[in-house]
């Protein structure tokens, strides 16, 4: 935990906030703070800033809190993923908040299996834990938004403009061989979604559909990964494309 | 398990083989293979190749297997770890394989606890079946060479010449503007070794080595990630530019 993330609606009119729980035993236990010292903290989706530690006890701390006038950017990758099995999404949360997502759109595919949507690992109240432990690790604010599409088709034709108005559409395809960091130099793009498929891969209907809507294949290599391997690789070529695209 | 991975011992000389255990176990339930079909199989550190299905009964499968005439490349991609916490090491063996490293070099550091390198994780008999897990995903068959040194000095000073002699040095720290993938388009080598230092980063003592040893610092995004998440990062950052360096 590199950052305590609080909700706005924790923090009282005077800048103050009592942690309690993990965030409390986190910074008992192992920032080891006492009154006085100062942490960094930041709100979901607001900015980031200071926290002086007013008040020590055995499972709570008081801090009074001064945030930076602005907050930052939300990350400028989107990831649209067919859903894997709840095992490796479970894993997946916390990994993809910390490397950087505006948005986790969850789709099913032919190659999904239908119950991997009933699973609790689906629901906001287990996901949303994890994607905050994945922002505190990463010093970020900006919460992923996540949204769970049943239906493929509904969500390419009807859905997706309203989620990923603007920006580069990239399929990651075996034996492409566009990488993705030179799709996004040469198109240098405000931001990028990338579709990756379930193992096993998209069905012929499924890419002709995404090619329809605008998204470029782009090649990853010769080696098969594991739907959560492959995902943070791709987020990190894509991260550090964006990164010198946004620089020059 | 995209490759079914046989040790050269267990051919006899008419190219059969039979398997047992776990790969038996995927070949029936998984595959479903009968007498006749094909699978796709590899000898550790040799060719890949393709398994005539002989014969399977409750818990064996007997395989005849030809092979092609080359053997696939070591990765090109090495990496120097300051050894993680034992729950995050057993993580990363299978992905770190399944994304292809020539070597594993895991050091110590100020910054590791000395009890790490206690742990059964850095077993042979331990590691092994998960680096074999990693290949099998990603179908290769090279092995990553794994070494363990529990003196950062006597590694760089002494032993890392004959482990990693060419080859392009790398060291990921915060807050470089050189990217990964710049070194490697610039540098054009043959080989890289990537630095990834512990939670906490390498002390000054360390990083200085390090940099009077040939390793170029560069910069891995403002993000902290854990380190398997930063490990996989900095692997897919360098197979990207190595592919391109490698296409050109």
């Amino acid at each position: 935990m590199n950052l305590v993330l609080i909700d706005a609606a924790e923090i009282e009119p005077a800048g103050e906030t009592v942690l309690s729980g993990h965030r409390a035993t986190h910074v008992i236990d192992i920032l080891r703070a006492a009154a006085g010292d100062t942490i960094r903290v930041g709100i979901v989706d607001g900015p980031v800033g200071t926290g002086t530690v007013l008040a020590v006890d055995a499972s709570s701390v008081r801090l009074r809190c001064a945030f930076e006038p602005n907050i930052p950017p939300p990350p400028v990758v989107d990831l649209l993923l067919a859903l894997p099995r709840p095992k490796v999404m479970r894993r997946l949360w916390a990994q993809l908040a910390s490397m950087g997502v505006g948005r986790i759109i969850l789709t099913n595919a032919e190659r999904v299996e239908r119950d991997y949507f009933d699973t609790h690992t689906l629901k906001e109240e287990f996901y949303r834990p994890l994607l905050i432990e994945g922002l505190q690790q990463a010093r970020d604010t900006r919460l992923p938004r996540v949204s769970i599409h049943r239906r493929f088709r509904v969500l390419i034709e009807d859905e997706l403009d309203a989620l990923s108005a603007d920006g580069l559409r990239l399929v990651a395809h075996p034996g492409e061989p566009l990488r993705v960091h030179e799709a996004i130099a040469r198109e240098r793009p405000s931001r990028v979604l990338i579709a990756v498929g379930p193992e096993g891969g998209w069905n012929a209907f499924e890419l002709e559909m995404l090619l329809a809507h605008g998204f470029i294949p782009v090649g990853v290599g010769a080696r098969t990964l594991r739907t959560d391997t492959a995902c943070i690789s791709l987020l990190a070529v894509a991260h550090d494309a964006m990164l010198v695209v946004n620089r020059d």
